[in-house]
């Protein structure tokens, strides 16, 4: 049996491939949507939570709204970090990724359609190994379909409306070694030049775009190639998605 | 597929009885022990994190640490609550459980045999159907072990010293419409008129006795009676916890 | 005059026996039930505030609600602690201890007799030398009574209603060098190897059972004797309140 | 026995007159200075907490340092106040007098004189009817004075070494309908125009003077009354201070 | 062109004067009021910010209400001050100065002729030289006044209703070297035995003093100079502030 | 005098052109460096400070760190905001803007030339008109520059070491009504459909590229045009950047 933290992560044969993809749903008998995904060695738990009304500063529109919150179990990385509820805020990083998953999965609601009902999708990383944000992205939308329909089952949602325009997936992209890769661990993310994280809707558009320079500024060629690779890796999780909730993947 | 809140617990055939346990070892790569453990449909995510060095007030003393974190997952229940690190601040319930992990464990420990190592016991609720703070007592016991074996492998534990003296199990019990019974799930826990979480180790004796009447005081005849059942239901979950270290479960 | 820090906790002759207990009422002109509690060299300030309303979770239900809130001034103890105020956060023992005795003494509230009033008992430990929660519960009841005469005095509680359905009193419990020991001193909390807190209703039931191994786990026979040295403490101390509020002690 | 919040405060046959004072020393058995001080009806624990070295910033350089924390228990008041620790923060009055209660008996300490030893003054309002801060400073002199007395008895400060280098007492002053009172009452202080603390040495210089206008801007000839009247009455203070310390009081 | 951190603070040929005052209204697009004012090398941006409606407790009541918050820029000072929004609390300084500036502009309103309306000042400082409170009491009249004029020409106050009933500008006095000293700067505030902040209004009437003895305590000689050097250069700002508002300065 | 807030932004001629932008040095007395830098109406406030030493986590390394921290005056925009001071938390907006500003800075960083320094770009804005983020960078480069010759005066910085490897700035783009647009001012960023912020280097590299769909999702070919559009703006402004540390803006 394997124990302990000397686990070392497989090295893809194809560095431009995706590493192997794995979506469950219905992983909690309480929320309207959930989903347990993988991108590799990092498991994500997605979970949807529909509420009847909006906040405060949306009441009366007939609009809804949709947000996310992030977060990363103590020891979900490789050395245990300190909880932010004991440290008593929220990091900088925390925040910026809650806000990116919200973001993200607005880009597909009609808020009209949806009425006044709040949905919140919480991302808690269970195993950290790199592209955290982009598995909690290309799992809560698959959570939030779920909740979707459950809200249409329950008629919270109004017949014949339809609250989501498309599909959005997400992955992480970038320079290692000279050489482009897809879909980076964690081992390769430390020692990438440029980092990127995409969020591409199904039909092949960009949500979000977040390129970084780590080590050494990028031209707009290697932009271009990493925006290549990454508009493919989307279409791949697209379709992955599409399966899993038709019960197929 | 099953989705939603709809979901009800299925009620046990002899109430008297333990809910289903499972405890999977291993689940975490990065953590030196860790369990996933469900009793019935509460599961609890457990993980063991070793560190060389104790906290400052035991610096020098040639002794170790063990201490306990417990949360809940914002979606884990039936109506999602608030992060707390959201709020800022720890609730009391969380604290009180958070204290109630370590104390159990730290009674099978032998601080001189672990030297000055701490072990941190992460019990963080995936899914919540009464019983959270027994099962986390329980699964952690195993996490626990498992991360002694990992810091007796890597020196970090002197040749021939074992830190652990015994094992420990918690199980709650309750009376319901008259009716002592073993390990409540979430309705049978609200109905309660005394609920009494009880730890013990393998050989069968007490290290926490936590008995508060809900409804009505309860006298010493109705005490006795959960005590025994409590017995019992520990007695069981050492069995299962021996099974699972020993990969029989 | 005696000075400062090298005070020595007065051993008590018959071990087996409560320490001095006083229980003055009416020290304060502002709250509507208030007592200097004391056992032994431990005093507690216990005040009863009512208010007109409930929280709002419990709004149009007809029904009051009671709470407790514990703390120790800085120093209160041999050694100055950081204020919560100043830390920021309330720790978790002070969290734990407040729970309790919120739950405690609604244990004899008949919330529907009470009506939409709440009171929340305030226990702040001017001096600290063992069995501060225990003198805390058993204090706060003498208040909670006095602000319920004066809430009927005033109409706030509805003429023939009886909010309070039974009186409650607590007290500590150990077993120190093998021998069981009742209300323990600091020095004795220290040394036990196990620890209980107790709070009984006056006609002997349990409304609260808390046993700790602090060293050793303790079997079922020495778990007997400390219950029975617990519920003859609990009879004097409701005997002592019962005294306290004839104006007899 | 007098119950509840229907008491009144004593209106005083002269206006110009101190409320009586009260000074009882010793009233905590872990302090190494303890004083419960009244003015009429405001009472405040004062306890002074000595310990040996100093805040980093001040390491090294062979001076003491002395400090005030001030607060007030959450029915020390006619309706009960949040704990500022259950909100998370310090309000902007607590942090005003603590300052104020440090900065006064700082001016009579002479840092050298006391060595690399830190005095905390704890001044806990235990009930409050107007002059809270000037009682707090008053009663903390004399707590001082028996920490500065008990740590020359046990040779943190060396021999022939006084640090303190005079007394300390505060009074408040007010305009009410027109006319300057002395040590005002809550519905005087509620009622004042002016309102002025004073806080002298016992050689009648001045180490703060804060007056302010509460409903109207004062004059000159107002202030100068004001300060006739203060001056008296820390005078008279002083005078009980000695008369306490010397046990004669 | 000047950089960094050796700047020196130009003494004054006259220490009975004051610095160098600047008064720059309409410094911000957004404000009701604004101003940047400074005091020698310390300056002070003032604005006021006017909000139709009143904090809860005084709703219904036909009253106004203004208040202040102060604050410092991290590197308002010579050496860089951790920002209060990163450690999560506010300091006491900053409390107390705060409640200074809302009092002090409280004394010149009439709450009824306001009506209910809210204004706050805010007033942060962007280089510090001592003075900070002072100059910002005195700048903050200035955006009040203009905030006011705005309200009015808003209708948001009623047409002939008057809520300034005066002005209000405020001075620092010190005693350095044995000699009374206005509007110090940091240096001669460092080293000054006694400091006092004065606010007067026009008509040349006291709002606050607040006199503190730093090294020495003072007598009433040393008072009666501090006040009426304070009291000159109030009323010189005052004759400044007018212009201000004239357009002539 | 143009007074509150009834100001128009005013529109550009050309929508493909920067807003009027300002570099004013040497803004502080106090701070190793200092700009207030203006794209059209927004102002911000940038210090650099330099400290010896590095944070723990890097002692002993031999190399520096830079890190920024970005804030809003509460009155910076049109309607005051909550000082993150008082909600005694920052918010996630803060916290991803200032670890933006952090990075972007770091980019053109020889750690190891700079040696054990840290310096802190603090950047506060004073007015906001949209570009708050991209001004900061801005001005916080100019702002290093100056801080980083102070170091080298100083001898901070090792003789013939150059830290600073290159230049970086910062602009926003967006699509509104279908027309890509440059530096959008607050009304045009919040009609925009598709909004970027781009960090580029002097030398036409990328640091940044965070786009984000408002409204809709956009294509390759929309985002190839903004990324024209930025480089041509961050040139722009490098050579304003060059221009202002010549002295000849």
């Amino acid at each position: 049996m394997p124990l302990g933290s000397d686990h070392v992560s497989h090295r893809r044969p194809y560095p431009q491939q995706l590493r192997p993809v794995t979506i469950e749903r219905g992983w909690s008998k309480h929320a309207e949507g959930s989903v347990l995904i993988s991108f590799g060695d990092t498991k994500v738990f997605c979970t949807a939570s529909v509420t009847e009304g909006v906040p405060r500063w949306r009441k009366g529109s007939g609009e809804g709204w949709v947000t996310g919150e992030y977060s990363m179990l103590p020891r979900a990385t490789n050395t245990r970090g300190d909880r932010e509820s004991v440290r008593g805020k929220i990091g900088g990083r925390t925040h910026e990724i809650s806000r990116l998953i919200g973001r993200s999965l607005r880009a597909v609601i009609d808020y009209k359609a949806l009425g006044e009902n709040t949905i919140v999708l919480d991302c808690d990383v269970l195993q950290a190994d790199g592209g955290t944000r982009t598995a909690a992205i290309t799992g809560a939308y698959v959570a939030l379909a779920d909740a979707i329909t459950w809200a249409q089952s329950k008629k919270l949602v109004k017949a014949g409306r339809k609250p989501l325009t498309g599909t959005v997936s997400a992955v992480s992209v970038g320079i290692v070694d000279g050489t482009p890769l897809l879909d980076l661990c964690y081992e390769e993310d430390v020692r990438a030049e440029t980092d990127m994280n995409v969020v591409c809707t199904g039909d092949g558009r960009f949500v979000e775009v977040q390129g970084t320079a780590e080590a050494e500024p990028f031209d707009r060629d290697e932009l271009n190639k990493l925006l290549d690779l990454a508009s493919g890796g989307c279409a791949e999780l697209a379709d992955l998605q599409r399966k899993a909730l038709e019960g197929t993947l």
